[in-house]
């Protein structure tokens, strides 16, 4: 069955892979599905059919047969479940990678979205400068948490999972922000993310399309 | 096996039911479930034995036999895909309730979130009173998009599930705002939810602990 996915007509970084399709495009390429990809511009992604497979008007969505789905976790999680290559056998490892998963996009996500907020949606504000260190001390607080956690380990626990494959793509958001360098461990864990052949493929197919020149 | 999940010794919140070892007894309670609580200090929750459960230093944690779980999303899909009450039989309804656990999670909510910080965290800053109405804002968009998709139905796709679970856990966070008033649909919702008898369990039993006399 075709799998369908959507991503920005453009995406706003411009192809630096942190639009959320390039977690999913992640998900498909270890488990070595082939999809398709459908682009949506802003104006479509808040008309009646995209709200129809997203209510929020986000991407990206997922499609497979009758089946649509929304929320990259989500997608993650049921690609991760129907194939191998993002969850491990054993029953009680699985449990643990899911936690991460939501770890990632939950508790460590958070406070880098607040960071997202404080210089875009909020970066004309006159409490910026005051707001920002602030919101950078509770994204150092979970990245301490994070480091002590990891240790020497290469992924969070045991071999590469689904709670990996989130947990550095939400790291990857730090990137511009210089805050990942101050944690050498979770750098080197990033960097162990984007060397997989699977992320390469991934960040290359989202790079095509926003590195191409405008319609 | 016995479930033993953490709480807090003494929630902030009094006893309103918003802390999230709420959402996890709800859960065992729809699955008939017994458990054992194990209440933690604000101090302990930071110290090795905890971070071991949790690294995040936050509750509630889940153990059963040796495996050891954290994060309110992972638990409650933990116990829901191993006991019937939270998940509908069909694979493709069970996708989506999971798309409403995240969807509840993450994009609905980390806007409520923020609202918490602009009255706690950031409740003594001189731009609390600037920001609180685009925060509320942002809150508003979300529940007027979720209003829409669930429309005059009982639950979000279907029967009720842990994705009702979550979202109504996470609605009810609005309540003391006056957000949820605005959205009578939405109001309806949450109260459905409080109607239960397994959310009454739950909700008793969090009381229970936190209405008692100080120790």
């Amino acid at each position: 069955m075709t799998i369908t996915i959507t991503a920005f007509e453009r995406s706003p970084d411009g192809g630096k892979g942190l639009a959320r399709d390039t977690r999913v495009r992640w998900a498909l390429e270890e488990a070595g599905l082939p999809y398709e990809v459908r682009l949506v511009s802003f104006r479509a992604m808040k008309e009646a059919a995209h709200l129809a497979l997203n209510p929020f008007g986000q991407i990206p969505t997922y499609e497979e047969g009758d089946l649509a789905l929304f929320e990259t976790g989500a997608i993650v999680l049921h690609i991760a479940e129907r194939h191998p290559g993002l969850f491990p056998a054993d029953a009680n490892a699985r449990a643990r990678a899911i936690t991460w998963m939501f770890a990632a996009l939950n508790t460590v996500e958070l406070p880098i979205l607040e960071l997202v907020t404080v210089k875009l949606a909020e970066g004309d504000k006159p409490w910026k400068a005051a707001r920002l260190p602030l919101v950078e001390d509770r994204v150092r607080a979970r990245l301490n948490q994070l480091a002590a956690r990891l240790g020497d380990g290469d992924w969070l626990d045991g071999g590469f999972s689904a709670g990996d494959l989130l947990m550095v793509s939400v790291l990857l958001r730090l990137r511009p922000s210089g805050l990942l360098n101050e944690f050498p461990s979770l750098d080197a864990y990033v960097a162990r993310g984007e060397a997989r052949p699977a992320y390469q493929r991934a960040f290359a197919a989202q790079l095509a399309i926003n590195a191409a020149p405008s319609p």
